[in-house]
């Protein structure tokens, strides 16, 4: 009987080339029943923290599934090959770098935790055992981890038991308040130029109705912008800070760039002060 | 008893982030069985023009389906979410801003419509119904209503009937022929560089054997083109008019990109002029 | 009774538009319960070389299916519409212009072959028998007889049949080994950057702990790669030669570009030379 009928694939793969196909095509080969639902393929190489956070967003809106990520800069070395088993009943394939503990943690916590083995999984694969890449253990071992687990091969066939404790998990991204100033990392630019930080808007130097806003390490000059609730409350050129759809502070344009009005990216910190708002509402226009 | 084995879906979220897939996730927790046709998540951010294009293009091509499209720049304002049913038996749901008329009208038109209420819908798909965002409601709402309506959830649980006529409707594209000129708003640049009009080519100044092709607002010099049936009857470097796909005028170069000779984009207005061949045949190249 | 489950699907499309969509659908409207793997639709426009690589690679790692191909810069022209039946069980379906020949090799070669007659594929598709676009035989002609197939109507009520022996074979990509020398194409660029040539690890010029690598037609000096076995042998900065996850020799650097290092993209052509170790390390960091 098979566990799940859902398994769920993220990765830095991109889709011009033939490394999610070359997965997906392994996958129907171990079974070819299960759905798949890319949840994304365009994370930027090598960003675990990133690819984590997306995972950790979209895998508790769906049912429980077989979650496979592979963001996976450290392949080939020793970083162990993990599936983990949350509290809602999921699994999560993929590196121990910290791409799924976000995501665990979503779906009630880790319950427990298994170091892949490839021997394993390619003998309950029916795959040749001795072809194993040192590049693209995507398809040589966590396609087919994730394949098996979904028809409900129990993760103890694939691997020995390890420590939730002894995995490895990111550091929080920075979001420090201190005397009317909030320090927040950058978590996420999407495709409309939102930028989103690591901070709810009940920080207080966001409460008010305005905020001033400087990005760390940039020579560009302090930014205004208004507390809204959505994009059409803003003026066009206007800057806005609102609660995103996840609950995080963002400061948006409406119909514009904010990430491109601020010149910033995933990983640079903002600093966010109060403003008076009869000062600021003039000075918020891109120059 | 499910009414829709087929959902598509449309909309300007992007490949790179977490919208997409958090709207899928959302889809299968509502109806796990449910197929999703992703028809495309590329549409240029707000442009509801072009997305309700590719949706009117493609809903009539395969079997009766619940249409999910997100175009929806004025989300968070009053403008109304609608679901729409049409005469083949398609349910539509979008925002009310023009994106679902044309394929409505594509499926036979609009039989009955209904606005959307966000916490019939979220009470129905057993979500809870506080959490509605001010930015994002193709998860919150559109998703999990266009679910339901597949599942067979009747669109009047859903929300309010309310009357066709009350509808956005876009204005269409320009197209105006006037002594032998034609004008024709450019309705699609595709992945190659052919490049659409919203003009059949039945048109007066197309029917002859070339065509002198003038981009309004252009300094750039008027351009020749020649009917032809298909790309290779043109030399390298010689540009084309021929009968696109869809039954439209379109301008053309033989593995090269007409857009970029052109220097034109979706919106941009191009006057025709019926042209005597012998004259056109030696300018038609690039410089 | 269907033959198959699974319909793979791979052109040069691109995501931005309707095409892949209009396909999809039509595909649905033939053979509704049928599963499609979307392959890969960002292959190069008109690039059938990469795009039958691609094909090649993936189509053996899944279950035996229809695999649809359509990268076809001669769409409205003499050349033949083709079916190839594969010695594994699959069936291949596209232009006849060596976009399937690679994969049908690698699916145990091509045991029948058949030109398609679109009026035969229409008929059978229940879709009106003149409407055939000069330009989308994807949409009409390709995507409905592959849904055929899957559906289990026999090849010979789709055309004719013909020689495995007169179709369009492509040459194969340089690798020509001499006097110490290996000059080998570039056959794939990945979005890491990483570099394959058409030539595996095992000559003679690649097995030494060091190579020069020059490129055909470029002002830039040699560059000097390391052997390695996977990217985490390498430091920042260093260029290595590893074998790929197809069994390739490809130039590599940990964390960024080797393409964009030496300035090179599919189709350019890599000479190769043994390289003693000692001279070597110290000038390989990109200038």
């Amino acid at each position: 009987m098979a566990a799940f009928s859902l398994l769920t694939f993220l990765s830095d793969f991109g889709r011009h080339g033939a490394y999610v196909a070359a997965c997906e095509a392994v996958i129907l080969s171990v079974y070819p029943e299960v759905r798949v639902l890319h949840t994304n393929h365009e994370v930027r190489p090598g960003d675990t923290r990133t690819g984590g956070l997306i995972l950790e967003r979209v895998a508790p809106l769906g049912p429980p599934a077989v979650h496979l990520a592979v963001v996976d800069p450290g392949v080939g070395t020793e970083r162990i090959p993990l599936t983990l088993r949350t509290s809602r009943g999921d699994f999560l394939v993929g590196p121990d770098n910290g791409l799924l503990t976000g995501a665990a943690a979503a779906l009630g916590g880790i319950t427990r935790a298994w170091a892949l083995t490839a021997g394993e999984v390619r003998r309950e694969a029916a795959l040749p055992a001795e072809q194993v890449s040192a590049t693209f253990h995507g398809r040589d071992l966590f396609a087919p981890a994730a394949a098996l687990l979904a028809r409900g091969i129990p993760a103890h066939s694939l691997g020995r038991e390890t420590r939730a404790e002894d995995l490895v998990y990111p550091a929080p991204p920075r979001c420090a308040e201190d005397s009317g100033h909030l320090q927040a990392e950058v978590v996420e630019v999407d495709r409309f130029g939102n930028v989103s930080v690591a901070a709810g808007v009940e920080h207080g130097p966001l409460r008010g109705s305005a905020v001033e806003v400087r990005v760390e390490g940039s020579s560009r000059p302090p930014r205004a912008a208004h507390r809204v609730h959505t994009f059409a409350d803003l003026a066009s050129g206007e800057m806005g800070l609102l609660e995103d759809s996840w609950g995080m502070a963002a400061l948006v344009l409406r119909q514009a760039s904010a990430a491109e009005y601020l010149g910033v990216e995933t990983g640079d910190v903002i600093s966010f002060s109060a403003l008076d708002v009869q000062s600021s509402r003039q000075d918020s226009l891109p120059k």
